[in-house]
């Protein structure tokens, strides 16, 4: 095991780190916007406290290889810019809009973990790569819920977009 | 079949029509900085001239919908920010956090064409969805080849970083 790819791997946790912070802004953003849509606001609920738990399981890999956490503060809101670029643009279209760009930055999160895992797997570090396991595995559900659930958000959304603009809402 | 429903799908096609015109200048750049990947160049070389050809298939939609391509020209530019958000910071690590942009990007064109596809059929538009349902399965199988590749490409970036460090180029 060599320097270099153990300090590569060090990187990649802190960025992990920092992209479960943002997860949880853009998360937390969302569900307070979400008024009629009552199972996706539970769904999001549900998985911004698995992201507090996975940035605290990170927090731990990182312990455990002796990073110290005043060292991971330099990469907060790395995330920043893809966060508000994914989920900034809130248009009267926001909860489909809102429910892909999820969709997206699971995906973006799920690749991450498998490029951990790997090093990980390379370096033998073992336990690091369970945990980034089971994070890999919470993300792969919330983005097969948000996969199941967007067809039903879309016409739900029509339909109700039908049914204000009858009433002259818009 | 009412307006306000069939302008949002106006609004979606165009969406997707920018969309893979950014898609087309993000994979393009990304295409031209690497020289250690031959099989990944060669992939998204193949997915740029997909990206075209889906740009064009849009734009036949959006004419069939009786939209001038004139009217299309203001929402592009509009993916941009997420386009550089995501595949922007090319750092060291740059193969293997394109591969991972490329990854996020092509789960959010997914979720597009998703969504379009249960737009059109809620509005009866069966050759749009038909369109979409295409082009959404060229999305499903880059995003399978990037997934099924991510491993070799980052356990390919953490042999070539040992070597490299091991030649003190860095």
């Amino acid at each position: 095991m060599s320097t270099s790819s153990v300090s590569q791997l060090h990187v990649w946790l802190k960025d992990a780190h920092a992209m479960e912070e943002q997860a949880e802004q853009m998360l937390t953003a969302q569900a307070k916007r979400l008024e009629h849509y009552p199972k996706l606001k539970e769904r999001i609920n549900q998985h911004i406290e698995e992201t507090k738990s996975q940035a605290d399981r990170l927090e731990g890999c990182l312990k455990s290889m002796d990073e110290s956490p005043s060292t991971m503060k330099d990469v907060s809101g790395k995330f920043a810019a893809i966060g508000q670029a994914i989920g900034g643009s809130m248009a009267s279209d926001e909860v489909v809009k809102g429910g892909i760009a999820s969709y997206a930055f699971e995906h973006f999160e799920i690749a991450n973990y498998r490029a951990l895992i790997a090093a990980a797997d390379e370096l033998g570090e073992n336990q690091i790569r369970e945990v980034c396991k089971g994070i890999l595995e919470e993300e792969v559900n919330m983005a097969k819920w948000l996969e199941d659930n967007l067809d039903d958000i879309t016409k739900a959304f029509l339909s109700r977009a039908e049914s204000e603009a009858l009433e002259g809402k818009r």
